[in-house]
């Protein structure tokens, strides 16, 4: 079976949150559009901000709620930074502000994650165990010359119980008391996520598609890049919203599910 | 005896970090210059932008060190806070980013200090047990209409061991998560600051000499209100620093011991 699909877009990159599912609950047919792209031989992968699992976990999820997922169909901030950096500093010693998942993918990409100022990177990340500590060793990490580099800019990520403090909070933190910005910020709307995004579909920016609830950022990146846009009002960004006129993004849909009746 | 003075004023406001001290160590001549002044009938008290320790705290700390001080002539961040608050919004609930000696000085100016989100005013200081908790805290207050207020605006504080982070570090991660700005920051250079120390003298700022190592705080904040000012270079700003030129204090001295020999 093969429904019809509006775009002819051979790669899709889709959004998680608020676009694939809401916490624990998969946006209604998304399973079943997914599945369509897969039968009529589209590629498919999926993009995320969030540090704080790792590519197995976010394919497990998926996986059990309904959409069969390989870890390497997984693009996350943790995993795009490791890249970055990889390119950058290969093997260099860093100070990780994140979680154990973070941690876990730049040490499998060769850093020498220290817990102690001498580094040459801070990595600044979403991270729910930040304390004062932490802050004191990027303090101390900068002023013996480490530079700064930080998985996403999202000031609050949503959650069931409202939203919770994300890595802007990590960041405004160390940028304040050392007085040194951050260098590097990998995760959306920058386009060093969506070139990983493009590397794992192996298909040029104009063959490709990115499904996203957030304007100003899935929207906005998909755009500068020459990416067909579909926003999705399942998530953040509401119906009445003025940048969508204004950004303009190729189809404006309810939800993934109108993916396949449009 | 009274040693020459080389300034009229009756009342004398002096910092202490990098003024009176440096960590546990005395500036040499503090004392005899601080004895001279009082045996000569002019008032003392001392300011500090820290809301670590009480002002018995501070207090007991010059004692020790031969400056025999009671706690009413010491005027820290959290009783300036504490006053600055009770003007505003007396007894209000509130939630304190800060150390106990802050919740001790807020709970005995009646506010109801509370652990949950349900407050009229998020305090936000220097806090060495800043954590996530807390920042989420804030967040969901802010959320529910609460307000900022932070104790002073330092990115760092010296220590024997080097600089650690101070509450602009704490309130750049509230600003950045809740997207909203501290609405008043007390401590120095702040007036607020001031005039509760100029209340403590009974003396109008004219009458007033205040004596620092900060030029763009303790001088800069001095020289705003109409007090004499003194830099000593015993602390943070250097004698080469192009801005004493600029806001030229009225005295420009190697440390409080010159006070008595000028």
């Amino acid at each position: 079976m093969s429904a019809a699909l509006p775009l002819p877009h051979r790669g899709w990159l889709f959004d998680l949150d608020g676009t694939v599912y809401r916490g624990e609950a998969l946006v209604p047919g998304a399973d079943a559009t997914i599945s369509a792209l897969r039968a009529a031989g589209r590629r498919v992968a999926f993009l995320s901000n969030k540090p704080l699992q790792t590519r197995a976990d976010y394919a497990a999820k998926l996986t059990r709620l309904g959409i069969a997922t390989e870890a390497a169909d997984v693009v996350n901030s943790s995993l795009v930074l490791a890249r970055h950096l990889q390119r950058l500093d290969p093997g260099a010693p860093v100070f990780v502000i994140g979680e154990p998942p973070l941690v876990a993918e730049l040490s499998a990409h060769g850093f020498e994650v220290r817990g102690d100022p001498r580094v040459r990177w801070v990595v600044i990340a979403f991270d729910r165990t930040f304390d004062y500590a932490k802050l004191d060793t990027a303090l101390r990490a900068v002023r013996q010359g480490a530079r700064l580099i930080a998985t996403n800019p999202d000031r609050t990520c949503p959650t069931e119980d409202g939203e919770i403090p994300d890595c802007a909070g990590m960041t405004a933190a160390v940028e304040a008391v050392t007085g040194v910005n951050v260098e590097i910020i990998v995760g959306k709307p920058s386009p060093i996520m969506l070139h990983v995004g493009l590397e794992r579909l192996g298909l040029p920016a104009t063959e490709c598609a990115i499904v996203g609830d957030r304007i100003e950022t899935d929207i906005v990146m998909g755009k500068r890049l020459g990416l067909a846009t579909v926003l999705v009002l399942s998530g953040i960004t509401r119906a009445g919203d003025p940048r969508i006129a204004e950004i303009a993004p190729d189809l404006v849909l309810p939800s993934v599910r109108e993916l396949l009746l449009t």
